[in-house]
């Protein structure tokens, strides 16, 4: 399979952070890509033909013409990304970046992301989320802010991977009624600069 | 930095599942370490030692005595077994192993570890446990069972970082009050062979 003339079709809902680290990482890359809207407040994951493609019903889902499959937006962030500067040379950098990227999607999505849907989408008011919640909340940035307080990216002094993956949902973080940390601010609006993504809020 | 010789202290608890990967792995490439026995139960991740080492306080965490540091289970078993058979020379072969590597963090060990840490080690009575919990058990070993029906490991037909991964929770899913279906029991049997790691139950 060549990823350059064989273009892949993205299964992606555009309100979804781990969507869009597949389309930022493309449209870096210069990879194309048709993008197929998948809503999951509309259930869309979740119809027959979909779990046909992806049994565990998650956008974003990635699908080439030769029939092969892929889930998990590091995943396909990883793959499309190969071999080039996203990705560090160096093999300790490497495993830091891996290192984040699984922190990010066992611990950060998992708390930004799921209060930022409970409130900006499911309009939760505060007594009916968990206060648990906005606590890890908290304590996520605040890792955040003291990791980037001496640096400018999460990795070897450069753009990688882990940045793409942990600012995805951390600039939606407004919409979870959160304030970013000065130091965490500021990486949101460099990364947001070198992947000429739009600043929201 | 060399692994070889250059011993690693790996931070762990010997009844973690993703402590264990880290074991795993480095017993089957022969990578030499020094175990320091750090119980999550006893909040030894918890000590103002163990957050300057990882601020996240949790364990697996690797340090080397150059003093890089390196936590998430699986990212150390990425950087320990680079170069090895247990990661596929082909490049979407890897990809499919990061995809069950990011998989099995949010949502297998989500539900297997965090089940029977309630069972076994909490001795929660089922109905102080959520009820949708148990169900996104049997969700993620039905997806398991059905992806492994027509294979003998996750990815490519050969033992892959994805089944050590997989294995670390699902040989305890007994301890979680949960049975396994058909092939996923022989698969666990063949990838506790091929680890040379004990059956439980």
């Amino acid at each position: 399979m060549s990823l350059d003339n064989a273009s892949m079709t993205v299964y992606g809902d555009s309100i979804s952070g781990n969507c869009l680290k597949v389309k930022f990482v493309a449209d870096r890359l210069g990879i194309p890509y048709d993008w197929v809207e998948t809503s999951v407040l509309a259930r869309e994951t979740r119809t027959a033909d979909f779990l046909a493609l992806n049994p565990a019903g998650q956008v974003p889902t990635v699908t080439w013409p030769d029939g092969r499959v892929l889930a998990q937006s590091n995943a396909i962030m990883l793959l499309l990304a190969e071999g080039s500067d996203l990705i560090p040379d160096d093999p300790f950098d490497r495993a830091l970046m891996y290192q984040w990227l699984f922190w990010e999607q066992y611990s950060h999505e998992t708390a930004l992301a799921v209060l930022r849907f409970k409130k900006h989408y499911l309009k939760l008011a505060d007594h009916e989320i968990d206060p648990g919640l906005p606590l890890r909340c908290d304590a996520v940035l605040g890792l955040m802010e003291g990791h980037l307080a001496p640096r400018r990216y999460f990795v070897g002094e450069k753009l990688s991977l882990a940045d793409s993956a942990l600012v995805a949902y951390t600039r939606f973080a407004h919409q979870a009624g959160l304030s970013l940390p000065t130091h965490v601010a500021a990486w949101v609006r460099r990364v947001e600069h070198e992947l000429e993504i739009e600043h929201l809020n």
